[in-house]
């Protein structure tokens, strides 16, 4: 045994496992910190925060070589019971009040444990370790009396080294600036916000609770942000808006042009998204029933040219090879730097890029689905204006972004809007009658089941009537038009089909997915020939990406698919496959993620060790250059088509409706032929 | 000999005598590195900033046991020859290109060492080792290319690492924001600043050459300010002003007062002392023809009220005892956070304090003085609204201050005024006629050698005419009014003096210095008994200081005196000691040193090695808490009289006026002791 004294009493600390000798009369509570088994604990012995309960194990244990006994703790204080009757643990202790007598078995129930783990209760479950960058600690500091000159910040400096352990640590400058009227007004006692366990960001009087941090995914056209309580993991609010940035250009390449183009065009994009995340900031605050000058650390993601933007980099040279970025590497910035009004000693920590387009978001998406921790093969493809994709497992990963456009997200679509209440996500059309049954967000019912009119109950009519459609219904309703004979594989609206649910301008269709009795407008809501193709141009630009890298890696198929991406709600991989998003695939085998740039967010504000873990792995990750690569075009064109012309989906046989197809293609043979040159010009 | 490899060729720097050997190949600059003798260079190796001349000393020397010949080094190239030539040093080597090929004795001439000398052309001879806190270096940069990751911040610290050897470096947001376009117009060649070897504060395209630092000394009353190069520790210029806080009070407590009393006072006095640094450096620039942006270093130092303000700290508590500091150490903040208009990565260093009102100036004046190196017990008075006086010796140091207001700085005194051109600073009186001669600043000749009037020729008329009455000549006219028997020693007008220059307001004297024709205005410049009485108060309150300091160290005397303050002119050591603002002391070991504070605040610009001796000092320094000692009010009281009642002089004996005085003294017994009656009810 390396126990060094074999006097002084042995702890062991279950279920970790520590364990050791201390001397008698050392605090539960320290043993634990010198053995490595940690215990919650913000008010430091003062009673106040009951965090460090623990449960002292009686009996021989045979197998640890130790006798444990109640009577080895110190007997309980009238205060601990008090206040143990009143937290009904008469059964436990406090560690930051009971000592070390004798031998001692201790039970640290997962509650009182420093570093909790959340579980994710998403379509994926996922265990985050909480190690947030920012802890509290309450002190009691000398008070200043005269012949005694270290000055407050220097005993507060004491104070924390004899306390908590923590040295060399710096004070924010606001922070100094209030710190004697703080020390006074809680007489002596206050309780410390610490950065990265070096940088005092917050000081208040008295024993305070409470550290919330923002995640935030900030995509080219849409915005979402989750607030934290980064005691518990907990998410508290959560909410997404348009990227006001859209004004200046709906994707990269335009915002990189108004960049280049206006002088004061980095500016106003700059304060653009400033003001945005303001917004959010304020609006989650609100939900969660804080204070937004409560958030204390934020963490940004983002493509490369969102990440630029937002530190007031000028994006111009991601608008050409060599694409370099002014900074790959994380970074944390003051948020008053950046106009942010979050407390005033908040950080930002912007998470690390790839190369070229592929940003921190696709980092945070890695670091969120880990493929890298896998042996199976990995397709991870994060949907967006800009998509990016990443192939590979434990032993290699490849990168790359292809520029799909925004509608994806609902933007270049007719009636596109975000993923709110009123928004089509879900459609189904029946091939024989071609009339459309949709959900919408906010909804339960499908719309075949509203009951609308005077005449019907309040309580059987819808609460949200369509509005529009956003990300995961465009991708429906194209595949299920396609289903049920609407579009021809080319895309274009079958030209003999004459249904009322059909419109028709010159030769361009429109489909009326919802009726004008369905709407909120009173308008129908219409999937237009537009509409169509900008999903085709934005499906082949991201399938050939996947391809490209595929063939780098001289792959046929891959073994699972995660398809991410900020569409609002969960995108159907088998309409991502019908439409070709991605490539054939067991269908088992494909899972919708959502948004998991904003969940890698979520996790790096959780977890600082996650940060490292990220810069480690955007290091690693081999970018391809896809924009510049010869087959792009190929690839690309091969992609236009419902299915793709270009590849087989073994995996879709029987989901398509392929004798009808075949025939009406054969039927048409050369129209047909005739009808791809046009469709090559139209689209290239 | 531990020299690692005898194959290698031996190099030896002289007058260092750094010796080592070096691989063959190995250039000259980059062996003196290695071997630890600095030669200076910013281009490295650019044949551009011919810094890095060096000599090969050419012979046998059997006591370093080396024999060094011209062809030891690679011949040079024609470029190197060529600029030689031109720099008129043919018989040196430039060492960024001259390579080692055998052994070789070298001679690094003065103004090629890395940290060069500066010499203090002042009262007291001092020389200031060059260590700047920023220095520049050139380095040529990775371009970015197509299928390289690493980001340009990435590719700049990898140029920095390899050919600078500098590591773990950060960089400031606003430089990383300009970086992709500075490395572009400087072609991949640009010149960085670096802060203390770990942060990168600006880069400029291409090769570029100076850094310049301010020092300020915050003065209750008076700010002065250098401006220096930091390449050569020039002062390329100097400014002071009126500190614009005394609009909200003379003295430091009754700005305490006002901070403490009105909401916004500290705002309003930390926004009207950033207003006149920012003045300061626009003016000092001007003067030195550099930009203010320009400003890329700062340090500040000042009473502890003044840096508490300076950072926008509540200085209340300083206000009553104990007299706590927010923070006693030294501190770095960005100019910018402060509002200062200093280059946009320009650091703020604030010299630490002592405890109390003994704050950075007086650690400044110590590391200027260091009486902290010396055998002999100094006192070190430093004479200001507030005077902070230090005496001790390498062994032990004790420091305390005393609130003596601003008289000493002109202010509070009827026709005070800064130290510029027209300030009275040096007065005789003719114990006989009573009539004065005076100096003003800006002349050479004493007033009674004007001459006056239109019939006198332009040239033989003074440039200036009195305007007032400066420190250090308000300290001389009231000691020889006193010595010319015009001021009892209680300091009452002698009221048996029936005189012109004597003007009489009831009981109160008035004393005309200059005439109507002597002044600028056309009015008299006169010495009040309310000026009198104003010194009287300073000079005892200073003297009772010293006097605790001494007491507690028990000392009769002293060995030497340093008497700074920013007086504007050097005061007068025999008028100080007359006046009683110092205790006796052999008049030879008296030395007036000016701005001391100044000085320190210089040498800790010049040389970041002394901002950790001043850490050190600061600390090490005991602090005796002189306002609520028991015995001030005694020893204050007992200094009011002209010499001082309570001590004897005799270092002064012959100096004063004794007869006369007695006589009068011993004629007028009974009254005397009335009027001291008087006295203590209006002073104290």
């Amino acid at each position: 045994m390396s126990d060094r004294n074999n006097d002084a009493p042995l702890v062991i600390f279950m279920p970790s496992g520590r364990r050791g000798h201390v001397p008698t009369g050392t605090l539960v509570l320290d043993a634990a910190r010198q053995l490595g088994a940690e215990i919650e604990s913000i008010c430091g012995g003062r009673l106040t925060c009951n965090k460090c309960r623990v449960r002292l194990e009686e009996g021989h244990f045979a197998k640890h070589g130790i006798t444990s006994t109640p009577d080895h703790l110190s007997a309980p204080s009238d205060e601990e019971v008090r206040l143990l009757e009143r937290l009904d643990s008469l059964d436990c202790r406090l560690s930051c009040t009971a000592q070390v007598t004798g031998d001692a078995l201790i039970f640290v129930p997962e509650e009182s444990r420093a570093h909790k783990q959340v579980v994710r209760k998403d379509a994926t479950t996922r265990i985050i370790d909480l190690f947030p960058a920012i802890r509290q600690v309450f002190v009691e500091v000398d008070q200043a009396k005269l012949g005694e000159h270290r000055g407050d910040w220097g005993r507060l400096q004491d104070a924390l080294a004899t306390k908590w352990d923590l040295h060399d640590l710096t004070i924010d400058l606001p922070v100094l600036r209030d710190l004697q009227a703080n020390l006074r007004k809680g007489k002596w006692a206050v309780t410390v916000t610490l950065w990265q366990e070096r940088e005092v960001i917050d000081v208040q009087p008295g024993y305070e609770e409470g550290v919330y941090g923002l995640a935030v995914d900030i995509g080219s056209t849409t915005i979402a942000g989750f607030l934290c309580d980064l005691r518990t993991g907990e998410i508290l609010a959560t909410d997404s808006m348009m990227n006001p940035q859209v004004t200046y250009g709906e994707d990269l390449m335009s915002r990189i042009s108004y960049a280049m183009m206006h002088t004061d065009g980095l500016d106003k994009m700059h304060t653009a998204v400033i003001d945005a995340l303001n917004r959010l900031a304020a609006s989650t605050a609100r939900e969660a029933g804080i204070r937004q000058r409560q958030i204390q650390e934020a963490v940004f993601v983002g493509n490369t040219t969102m990440t630029h933007i937002l530190l007031g980099i000028n994006p111009i040279e991601l608008g050409g090879a060599p694409f370099a970025l002014a900074n790959r590497d994380a970074m944390d910035v003051k948020a008053r730097e950046l106009g942010l009004r979050l407390h005033r000693g908040a950080n930002v920590h912007v998470l690390p890029a790839e190369a070229g387009h592929v940003g921190a978001d696709n980092v945070a998406a890695l670091i969120a689905e880990a493929p890298y921790s896998q042996k199976a093969v990995t397709l991870l493809v994060d949907v967006g204006t800009n998509a990016e994709i990443v192939l590979g497992n434990k032993d290699w990963l490849l990168s790359a972004s292809s520029p799909t456009g925004p509608a994806f997200e609902g933007a270049q679509i007719r009636f596109g809007m975000r993923a709110a209440p009123g928004a089509i996500e879900r459609v189904r059309i029946d091939p024989e009658t071609k009339l459309a049954r949709f959900r919408v967000i906010g909804e339960e019912m499908w719309s075949n089941e509203w009951q609308i009119g005077p005449t019907v109950p309040a309580e059987a009519q819808p609460k949200h009537l369509a509005a529009g459609i956003c990300g995961s219904g465009i991708i429906e309703v194209i595949a299920e038009m396609f289903l049920a004979g609407v579009l021809l594989p080319d895309g274009r609206f079958n030209p003999d089909l004459n249904h009322e649910r059909i419109r028709w301008d010159g030769k361009r269709g429109e489909y009326i997915l919802a009726t004008a009795e369905q709407s909120t407008t009173g308008s129908p809501i219409l999937v237009t020939q537009d509409d169509v193709r900008n999903i085709q141009l934005a499906k082949a630009a991201l399938y050939a990406g996947v391809k490209l890298l595929m063939n780098e890696a001289e792959l046929e198929s891959v073994d699972r698919i995660v398809l991410a991406g900020a569409f609002g709600s969960y995108i159907d991989p088998k309409y991502a496959m019908i439409l070709g998003l991605i490539p054939d695939c067991d269908l088992a085998q494909v899972t919708a993620v959502g948004n998991a740039a904003g969940d890698g967010a979520r996790i790096a504000l959780l977890n600082k060790h996650k940060r490292i873990e990220a810069q480690r792995i955007a290091e690693w990750v081999t970018y391809v250059e896809t924009a510049v690569h010869p087959d792009f075009q190929q690839e690309f064109v091969g992609a236009i088509h419902i299915p793709h012309a270009s590849d087989p989906f073994p995996h879709l046989n029987g989901l398509l409706p392929e004798p009808i197809t075949l025939v009406e293609l054969e039927g048409n043979g050369r129209s047909e032929r005739r009808r791809r040159r046009t469709r090559k010009t139209e689209t290239s």
